[in-house]
């Protein structure tokens, strides 16, 4: 398969040296610094050449769009057309600084309750679902699911930490209670997934290393 | 310990059951139906009562919010208040038919890319992180992480799913393009716990049952 890339950081790069080795044949483009691109082709081979954007999109099957949310627009216009084309996007709507969304979610239900429950001191955590909890056992075969909890005063985090412990799940500390807005809807992926895509009772684990 | 919960649906009555069990002490309030709190709190036995809003936080060391989004308002005003109580909210902010959230996330970078990239077969897929990619393994221990991929055209999103299996994650289809506005919050999460909460290299595993 042909594989246009746009945008030369880790991920873009990370992705095609992988897609080369298997075969595909791979341009990189869309680089302040050309030579940036050059190298990148360079150390992965003969599968490898460079380009403009919107040569790019002319050589592939499947253009990849690598590039800071905030490029987006820039990176589009000189691709040109993409009329047909699969365009692969693995671009998340981070703020550069990684301190919240530049699109999407800017509220959560824990922080607009948090806003009502005046002085109290509110931890969220999204258990499993109701179908895992009311049954035999939480357990996904012999896996714990992981249960993510927020908040901002850490007694009454560690509180809610040990009851969820005890409901047989793994609990983790995901930060201040404005992290909610990340855990909620990783909790309503769930629910799609489960419904929408009928994969039934699912569940997360962290994985770590 | 003592715990209050407020809300009588299968989430608050499954986890008030396991930590009766455990030997806390619960109080149910919060139904239109006030013989339903009753017929929980007998089928816990002598660890459980029944009682309203305002008695479940008088006698709670930790309040467990177990309401519907749409009436948390009310809930909390029953409450009465929760001045220095441990509020352990498990509400996520779903619309009652699921369609989407009620406050948070209305939007996507994978929606406002497929508004500017007209025609392209837009697929979004977030793999792991670039520190994961350009290492010797995506595995963690013998572990896939699982990689969701959204998209309104099915054809292209097997092309995806097919590269990503390439970078040895597990894909799952995650349905439509729309449901890039969970996928992405998720990811942020995943940022978030590497980043802030400094659990270093970090994916997700999705458990099923």
């Amino acid at each position: 398969m042909n594989i246009g890339i746009i945008g030369a950081g880790n991920m873009g790069s990370g992705l095609g040296k992988i897609w080369a080795q298997n075969g595909h044949k791979l341009m990189f483009s869309y680089s302040r610094d050309f030579s940036k691109l050059e190298k990148i082709a360079q150390a992965i081979g003969s599968n490898a050449s460079v380009g403009t954007p919107a040569e790019a999109v002319q050589f592939a099957d499947v253009v990849v769009l690598s590039v800071p949310y905030g490029a987006v627009e820039d990176a589009l216009k000189a691709a040109g057309s993409l009329d047909g084309k699969i365009l692969f996007s693995i671009v998340n709507a981070l703020l550069p600084d990684m301190s919240g969304m530049a699109v999407g979610t800017m509220t959560s239900a824990a922080e607009e309750i948090a806003k009502l429950a005046t002085n109290a001191r509110v931890v969220e955590a999204l258990p499993v679902f109701a179908e895992v909890l009311n049954s035999e056992s939480r357990r996904f075969g012999d896996q714990q699911a992981t249960v993510f909890y927020t908040g901002d005063d850490e007694q009454a985090k560690q509180v809610v930490a040990d009851l969820l412990r005890e409901i047989d799940v793994e609990s983790i500390d995901a930060g201040s209670l404005k992290n909610s807005r990340y855990v909620e809807p990783a909790m309503m992926l769930l629910i799609q997934l489960a419904y929408t895509q009928q994969l039934g009772q699912v569940g997360f684990k962290l994985l770590r290393r």
